[in-house]
């Protein structure tokens, strides 16, 4: 058995996934369960809904990879819980290559569909494996979820999944496409937490009610 | 290309419920990425849920309309924000002709299924189609769903469907069963919020118990 | 038309099932509608969730069986909401007994698809059909899922599942297995419930902090 360098992104990002989840989880007092079936619906929740979507079978269903992974996550927090947040920029990249392994992993699926997608259902479907599982995690938690309104995070997805299909359209393999989108989408996250990139929010009517006093 | 008379209501359809996602949205302060996703989320959330159901393709993946006319309704949001409120009850009558629109919809996509279901599963399908979406955007923003609370929405959906398939029981053309749906969903609506009608509210056990105080 | 024993079994616990999601909607003050949807969800959330990933039909959705269970379940709040509180004991077991059987059918449903799952893969789906309706219905009434933070439940229905599995590789029959595995889920609930038994739960970063103090 040969481990790939993809095989190592995937459980990177996977572990970094979990742990996010579970941290959360955590903080709310849920139970070791508990913790781990947040801690595996924010690793492999936005892939299921893709899956789900295409009508593909359910990549985890058929590989205990994802499964064994957020029990060492669950294991991980359970003895370094303490020292996770001296951990955060650690934890903080390997989300970040999760996020951009997990993009191209969507965009690939959907290009592999017995019938084709347009490229923009392929750049969503990259997303929302990028992304959506940390908004069911979200739910799971009851709060609203943080990618709506904090620092770009699914945007990254969106414009690496355009430099995806900008390097095919010039002609590029998939393997350079797909690394240029996940080295787009790991730059745009770091420029984002860096500078504090954030988009713009929206006003609510209250605030505009607010400003005529 | 022409445009049909069915166009012009899904497009109507979509802008207003896609706007009534951005507005509740904005008032939780979600930037622009996150309102667009919430305000997607109402618009096309009923039908995918609906296409997954049913094991068909999902409806939006081959059309970049829908995506198209919630990028409109967030820009319409952005300059008109502080405006919303006077054109509420156009809004209103927008966001009603959607829900009988999406509801005729959802009942015959059901029916054009290979293996076919009963006449009450298609009225379901119908009514996820017209409601669904607007679960899924209040889950999204983090509060209890509306339709469950307030005046009759959801149930507009279920009676318009029982007047389709009276109407084909009655050997009524599918295009004829599907006006007259919509009409009985749009007068529904209508009759409901002019008369404020809603259903009784279940009583609490907490409530049994403060009476018996 | 002869009912089993099985049909039973499925009528007591979707009823227990739809109990539970309208007497917590109750509580929030919803309206019938909103009631029954909630009831709905919790009982057939699950299986619904289940069918999706598994790609089969919807169990639901040829059969008005389990509508009219809910229906009937609604009612019975409608009539004996006040009494509910006194009928606690029987409406966990029945709870219970639904439990189980729908972890039974989740396995049994995974071992009947065409190309075959792994085990572990059938004991997530049984554990899902039995315990991720009340999720559903918590998402809805917009709390944290109680199962991720209470005493031992969709445990129970891992640990059935095991059950389920030890028996067939030791060459029992499915029916065999399924009694085995339903007593167990039953035992382990009631066991739970009686001795409090919970799972431990997770410190949060916040509480290192506070013991730092």
């Amino acid at each position: 058995m040969t481990i790939t360098f993809v095989q190592v992104l995937d459980f990177i990002g996977t572990l970094a996934f979990a742990i996010s989840g579970i941290r959360l989880a955590s903080a709310k007092h849920f139970d070791l369960f508990g913790a781990y079936i947040v801690g595996l619906a924010t690793a492999i929740g936005g892939g299921t809904i893709r899956d789900m979507m295409l009508d593909n079978d359910i990549f985890w269903m058929r590989d205990p990879f994802y499964l064994i992974c957020t029990a060492l996550a669950l294991i991980w927090v359970v003895i370094f819980g303490k020292y996770l947040i001296r951990q955060n920029s650690t934890w903080f990249i390997f989300d970040t290559i999760g996020l951009a392994m997990f993009t191209v992993t969507g965009i690939e699926k959907t290009l592999l569909c017995a019938t084709p997608y347009p490229f923009w259902a392929a750049i969503i479907m990259g997303t929302m494996t990028g992304a959506a599982g940390g908004v069911l995690r979200d739910v799971f938690i009851n709060e609203v979820p943080l990618i709506f309104r904090k620092e770009i995070y699914a945007l990254a997805c969106v414009i690496g999944g355009i430099a995806y299909f900008a390097c095919i359209s010039f002609g590029s393999s998939n393997v350079f496409a797909g690394i240029v989108c996940g080295i787009v989408v790991i730059t745009m996250r770091i420029l984002a937490v860096r500078y504090r990139l954030s988009l713009p929010v929206l006003k609510g009517e209250e605030d505009y009610k607010e400003k005529e006093k």
